[in-house]
């Protein structure tokens, strides 16, 4: 048992194929982390993230555990109201990880988790009002008003994803059509990719060439490499995503007023790639442009490990 | 002078046609109101403005004075950054009032008013968040979070009437395209009204014999006393601009997951008549719909009043 | 052998499960049917095609055999170029067919068939400029110029199906978004009523009654039914689907200009249930609605035959 | 009078400053020319049309005279049915202009006239199937289909600038949302500039220095101009109206299968920094495009005089 650090919690990330949990400190500094394997049964589930969090502590002092859930979390921030991947239906998810270790625990929506991070160890220090979206394979979102995480009347605030940005548009998982996340995400990105391959081959040629020769074949990472190489539909490709991600920071300016944004994900770790003409399209749409104070959209700062420390953070604060 | 009352604030509502003034008191009860034709240059609206104030606090005590602005109003509420119909760019309303009349000077946008009104004095009493949309020549809103008026980091969140519903959408005087603002405003149920009856006005004899019998006859005011009468057109522009109203706030409760909704301006006047209609796109739109707690969407109680008694109590409240 | 009918020729309409073959006299009677099982296999439904012809004109002397094909056919009415359903791709079908059965062969899009028998032998009868849509499954198109069928350049003309509705609509088969066929088809209805019906089940109580009482269990023939009872839902399912319908008509008329329009395919069949709505909305969106002659709206006369008449005919006149 | 030429005819362009005539043989070779301005009224615009005739022809002996007329022609090619800037209704032009003239006249209208010069005499030579747009000011097409101009059941085919493009989009001129006219012609290009001018005005630094620097000054020759010269805001401009021209060919191709297309009208005078854009995005669109023929994109040649060669020619063929 280690000593010295007061104020120690844990934060549990709940990845498709790893569940993470790491000791953390008032700092955010990350002092252990653990991992296994994401099983595929949620009471399993519920076993694993038990597991991880006494691995992560068996040489800490630890006050509390967070826990970063996909999906709708209630008001409690006690129950998992439905979570597409994991078929959790109004799961108590507090109450049976309680039950398994010996500390209170915090459930948060993970993308919740990731904005206060960003917020409180990241780049958005020294912001008090701040909206964060995560654009992985799917869009996630956050919102801090007055340096306070804003979750909503019921808890489910901030699913920025489901926003409709087409009528009649594309069909998504939650039964709607036209959500951001269908034209905003790494799934986005890739279909704009295999679609414009599939269209105009002769100007993928880079892009194709880092598969298998067939539109099917491109993966995700293949754009960004086939991009800072030079090709005319990995750089489109990006560009569309672009284009959609600021039009809707900048109605989201409209709506929260944020004093800045903060883009994070998988696909923010490309950087200017994807950052500049996410400003340009921002700044396009920024309804009174001229006559209003402009936010700042910046790059996340902390990668992967945003949700995890956000969420011991949160924790920390009962 | 009369006595007995504390804490008396005037509320001031810039119309387009008449500047109010109300004396009201702590219960939201206006004591006294006034008002004064709305003149056509910047400069002579402030003295308008001054004269309202005076006459209205003639026979009271009063602390301070709140004036709902249309357009973007500073993080300061001292100054307007943007006023489209009266040509304010970046004035200093605040010192400019306060130059006239010996009293302290808040300004609020007048949506905004209309919102803490309605959430303080009106249906909105017993709810902590609460999101406001005022449906009336145009559609601006307000947002209570956590029981305050959520003003965002410079002063200009809740500008509703300007996110972005249909890509490549209609024009609108922000410059922009697609504004929510074009597809559920009273403009926009004229517009309804107009096409349809221009292009099938066999259903449409009703409308059509209430004004002078052509599409350009038509008044807002025709439009809902055919519907009552059961025109066709009339009836389907309702529907249409319920389509559109509540559409939006599925999206409004993804983004700010408030306990209720409350639709207020002229075309809430009308009530079950949109109401309903509203309600039902609403939820049909509401993603997660069946996994999730459902905010209520009800009918503003305070009508023409709620900006006048919401931003007197703004002022009240320093 | 049956004599004393001269100009007989055999149609054939190959449907997902059963392909038909027709003797067809000059007047468009058929006088003898056969059909058989489709195989899963390319090379197997030309057998089965040689084979119901086979059947089909063991009675009678035949001089030609008209087939319609699903898919692109070429300009020599000879090669399929693509079929969706049956992976043939640049199948040459005419000369496949010739070499099992000693006729010469004739191969015309299914739709362009169709139509082509409603405006020989159908409701068609007495125009020379008609525009035909037939929505089933899918949604076809064919067009009748002058008298005679427009196949275009490369015989792939009248894909009205494809046209793009929706900018970054709905994903469709072809690989592009937004095609008419995803709002204008029997998939698009049942999509229309499994939506409403989840959002909002209190208004879907017929129709969820007639099938497991779940949105997934509607089946499209429980749509017409329920809306024929007066179901909410099911109404506004068709509803939707005729604003679609009825918009598309209006382009076509700016593009044709044809004397009349027939709709036909299954949903069709249901009257005046869905071709009333369509032509209200045909009238609606019809530019220059006042200022010009309208061409009718009408209802298919034929039903699933017009296909097989149709290219019998085109057989005939080689 | 000159002798030795059999065959002539004139061709009268109605612009909106001048009304041109001119004498033209049977090779499109055009004699004699004769402009007056374009007066306000009806009458007068049928006096000067029959100024301009006899001028053009006062050297000539000619058989004919055919009159290039925008908006509506209607079946007999006598009356204009709807002119929106002449404020033509029912207007009988042939009859009024005969009465002025001892010629045969016959009535086009006036994109396709162009379209019939272009497939006679220019580009289109050889084509016997060919869709036209001309991208002027607004958006027109024509359609020549197995060597004849397609004038539809009523006369009033081929309108293609009012096909909708976007539910729920721009107003247009005919009453009508969406337009394809309001997304591909010159008062799209401008106002894409100017939107893109005022959000972003440091990538329009060219293309402002060119007017008065603001957005308003923008005129369309300075896009081309700015464009040319990198003007980053003037290029995406030309890209955007690109985007749309090429997506609607796309789905003329599905209606009409054309074997070539023909792009004129002013814009098209910038050659490949237009065209270039616009196969691009065509060939992005063009559904099935991987196993079927593909219609050439060209560039128009006869410029202006498109409308008067090819009208000329359509009354010599009566």
């Amino acid at each position: 048992m280690t000593e010295g650090h007061m104020g120690l919690t844990i934060g549990v990330d709940i990845g498709g194929t790893k569940i993470a949990a790491g000791v953390v400190d008032e700092e955010g500094t990350i002092l252990e982390t653990s991992k296994v394997a994401t099983p595929s049964t949620p009471d399993a589930v519920i076993d694993a993230i038990a597991d991880a969090v006494r691995q992560a502590s068996a040489e800490y002092q630890v006050d509390a555990v967070g826990i970063g859930a996909p999906g709708y979390v209630d008001d409690k921030r006690a129950n998992v109201l439905f979570t597409p991947n994991l078929s959790w239906r109004h799961e108590p998810l507090k109450d049976k990880v309680e039950q398994r270790i010996d500390l209170p625990v915090v459930i948060e929506n993970d993308a919740n988790a990731a904005a206060w991070g960003e917020y409180k160890f990241g780049v958005g220090t020294g912001h008090d009002d701040v909206v964060c979206i995560t654009i992985g394979t799917g869009l996630g979102g956050g919102t801090i008003i007055g340096g306070k995480l804003h979750r909503g009347r019921f808890g489910v605030a901030a699913e920025f994803g489901h926003i409709r940005m087409v009528p009649d548009g594309l069909l998504c998982g939650c039964g709607n059509q036209g959500c951001w996340e269908q034209y905003a995400s790494g799934r986005a990105l890739l279909r704009y990719a295999q679609q414009r391959a599939t269209a105009t081959p002769d100007s993928a040629g880079i892009l194709l060439g880092l598969g298998d020769g067939t539109s099917e074949g491109i993966e995700g990472k293949h754009i960004s490499q086939a991009a800072r190489q030079g090709d005319p539909v990995a750089i489109d490709s990006f560009r569309e995503l672009a284009r959609w991600a600021g039009a809707g920071l900048a109605d989201l300016a409209s709506l929260f007023d944020p004093g800045a944004f903060i883009v994070g994900g998988g696909v923010s770790d490309e950087g200017e790639l994807v950052l500049d003409p996410i400003r340009k399209s921002y700044r396009r749409w920024l309804v009174g442009s001229r006559w209003r104070p402009h936010a700042e959209v910046l790059a996340a700062q902390l990668g992967g490990k945003a949700g995890l420390v956000g969420v011991a953070d949160l924790a920390r604060q009962g």
